[in-house]
């Protein structure tokens, strides 16, 4: 067995410095290859306070202000630790405190029976407010077991909120964006109601809420790519040769989560391989570089109302649309216009996990002999978005989807009906949004 | 238990039809819901060829031109599946079928004795040709087991194919460029001396060398980003969204992989933290979007030598640089260059697995007090890759290089320099690999 060598006397003076840090007025007189050593020793056991930060920088040693440099520490106004990324993240920033108040779930439904829905969320859902909204063409009354601070919307509560004029279609998966709008709340998850909580690697309930909150509570990383996935998370890290003025990251405005068992597949793929399943639990979160476009799914997704709300609305919407999602594009049309939005805003959009357990839903084949039209449009609408630049004047995100809007139809208005009527949803889109979000 | 219901008459029919295919030389009476069943069916059983292809686009029917559209099904020459992306790949190109010839393992020896090394890599190198450079400034006899098709080069062999009036210098980690020089094999996969495999989350030593084959192998997918990772994994697939014109990739350059235990951090990190280890194996391999920088290490990475070799070549080196990994920045800079000419020649870049357990090496306190050059060069670095353009006309990855260091000497020469020693570095470098690697 080995034992530990002896503490040094060397290494027992300056854990005593550390433990009375207060009494000390001048390192000047502490030789030069202590000096690193005591500032990493106070670094790491949490004590570097504003003026113990001013003590080392007034000896004027390269290494130490260098040490502060690459760190990133800063004078505040407060006593404070060095930044968050550098030394605090690991302990605090990944256990997301989650303020029940900040979060509502949205959810779409499509099946007019949501008890076993509801109950296998119920562990996960029932401390947060639900907005359910029920799909206008679905007839049958809601079923919704006890349990759950939820209001229910209805075909009548959403003509009176955005009147019978409006040219917007809140059917189908398009009704969860009503909830999107009458939202109060930072911060909004959207779980499909075919999906069940899922289990990761060690047989664990995933908390979708939490992971969701936690993504979109620590920074996004767009400019730069770390090897080891989010530098957030609890034992990751950035990686050597990351920038350090890039660490701090932005603030991330969307959190993609992902699908155990049933995959988010097209039509034609679904169709040719019935029996392929998602089975890889893949533990990572990661943020979506800046400049690369994602198919953003809606069936498990949570964003940052408050910073990107306007931008997760309805537009695109296929002709013999159904109720299945893969002859939906909808939300890969939303996902294109709000990557492009916070590429251009400076905010990051994470994609990983949560998972979501799937069900099956549907057949494939019956899906292809109706519907083509999406798998097509995508080759006119990702070069589109792809070589789109906002303007510098578009501030905001309503801006920016006005912006968008125009840009669709003059250059995709002529290639497809569907897309100068995107133009014009998401136009009405924005003012809804301005009138009933904001009111 | 539930049983299956008996198959109908129609499904029978069409099994029938598939397994007399040959038969059949015209498809027109087949009524229309019926047609689409059966291609898919013909398509499932990997049964289609040039001729019954030929039948079915004969029919005229959209709904199955749309899905050889879809599915990127092409005329070829020779009888042949649907492409590789569309059906074949899980069968088959997830099992990258290795040829020994192909790889070479380039080892940098920086210590003497490698024993342990060798022997804990044995089960996977020692089918492999190995090319095992000694460190210039290491003076002891290298110590290498039985067992391993090595040829080893030492300071003597290395002065002798580049000249003793070359400025490069091979020594400490860039020793391995050495190899990658006189390497004759298509991959390349190059392993730091302080790693031994590492075991995936169900206990297995993984295979670092078919993974990285398997990563250059298939193709990668840098012009959008699929939220389901590599595509071409066996149970993986593109998902919905992922525009099907992109399906095809692009060839795959580099696959650079991870590390377990000991992560690669830089100096200041790692003294910060001497206790955190990198325990989360991450069950992906992703392809690094296009215009989005990544610091490629070089511990553990493999490239395609005939695509890209020129381009991983000695050029950022450190005044101080010692014998450990987060003293250096020569990979990370080397990384930028790959990434750069990658993108510009329609490339890919991967990352995840494989992974290598790393094991402890050196004091990070002592590194940060000899050196912070490398951290601080960061912030010109990367900003300098992030706008860098290449002109059209550079078409190889020498002229890359060639031009990437007159960027350099203009851009970076005046902010220190290293940066100027890089650029004939790297000019130099080139004019050796036209001569030897070429030669």
């Amino acid at each position: 067995m080995r034992t530990k060598p002896p503490p040094s006397l060397l290494s027992l003076t300056i854990d005593s410095a550390v433990l009375n840090l207060s009494d000390i007025s001048d390192l000047s007189s502490i030789p030069d290859h202590i000096l690193l050593d005591l500032f990493l020793r106070i670094l790491r056991a949490g004590k570097l306070t504003e003026k113990v930060l001013r003590l080392f920088i007034a000896t004027g040693k390269d290494e130490v202000i260098s040490l502060v440099e690459a760190l990133n520490i800063r004078h505040v106004l407060t006593p404070v630790l060095p930044t968050i990324q550098g030394v605090l993240k690991n302990s605090e920033m990944s256990q997301a405190v989650i303020n029940d108040n900040e979060v509502d779930i949205v959810i779409g439904a499509l099946h007019a029976d949501l008890t076993t829905f509801m109950n296998e969320w119920k562990p996960i859902f029932s401390r947060f407010h639900l907005i359910i909204v029920k799909d206008p063409d679905l007839k049958e009354e809601l079923q919704i077991p006890e349990g759950f601070r939820a209001d229910v919307y209805s075909k009548a509560d959403i003509e009176r909120v955005v009147g019978s004029s409006s040219s917007i279609r809140f059917s189908g998966y398009s009704c969860r964006y009503f909830g999107f709008l009458i939202s109060r709340k930072k911060y909004v998850v959207c779980i499909d109601d075919d999906c069940v909580p899922a289990k990761d690697n060690a047989g664990y309930l995933v908390d979708a809420v939490a992971q969701h909150v936690s993504n979109l509570q620590t920074p996004a990383t767009p400019f730069f790519f770390n090897t080891l996935y989010d530098p957030f998370r609890k034992g990751a890290d950035f990686v050597r040769g990351y920038p350090f003025s890039l660490r701090e990251g932005v603030n991330c405005a969307v959190s993609c989560g992902l699908w155990l068992n049933m995959a988010d597949l097209d039509a034609p793929t679904q169709a040719l391989k019935p029996r392929q399943k998602n089975v890889r639990y893949v533990d990572a979160v990661l943020t979506v570089p800046a400049r690369a476009l994602l198919p953003m799914s809606g069936i498990n997704v949570a964003f940052n109302r408050e910073a990107i709300g306007p931008a997760i609305g309805p537009a695109l919407r296929l002709t013999g649309e159904g109720k299945l999602r893969w002859e939906t594009v909808e939300d890969i049309w939303c996902g294109m216009c709000v990557k492009v939005i916070c590429d251009h805003l400076g905010l990051g959009v994470k994609t990983g996990l949560p998972y979501v357990w799937r069900t099956e839903r549907g057949d494939a084949v019956q899906s292809l002999k109706k519907e083509w039209e999406g798998v097509k449009l995508m080759e006119d609408v990702v070069p589109f978005f792809q070589s789109l630049k906002l303007p510098q004047s578009a501030t905001t995100a309503e801006v920016c989807m006005v912006e968008i809007a125009k840009a669709v139809k003059e250059q995709l208005g002529k290639a497809h009906p569907v897309f100068s009527q995107a133009a014009e949803t998401m136009v009405e889109w924005v003012k809804l949004w301005k009138t009933v979000a904001s009111g």
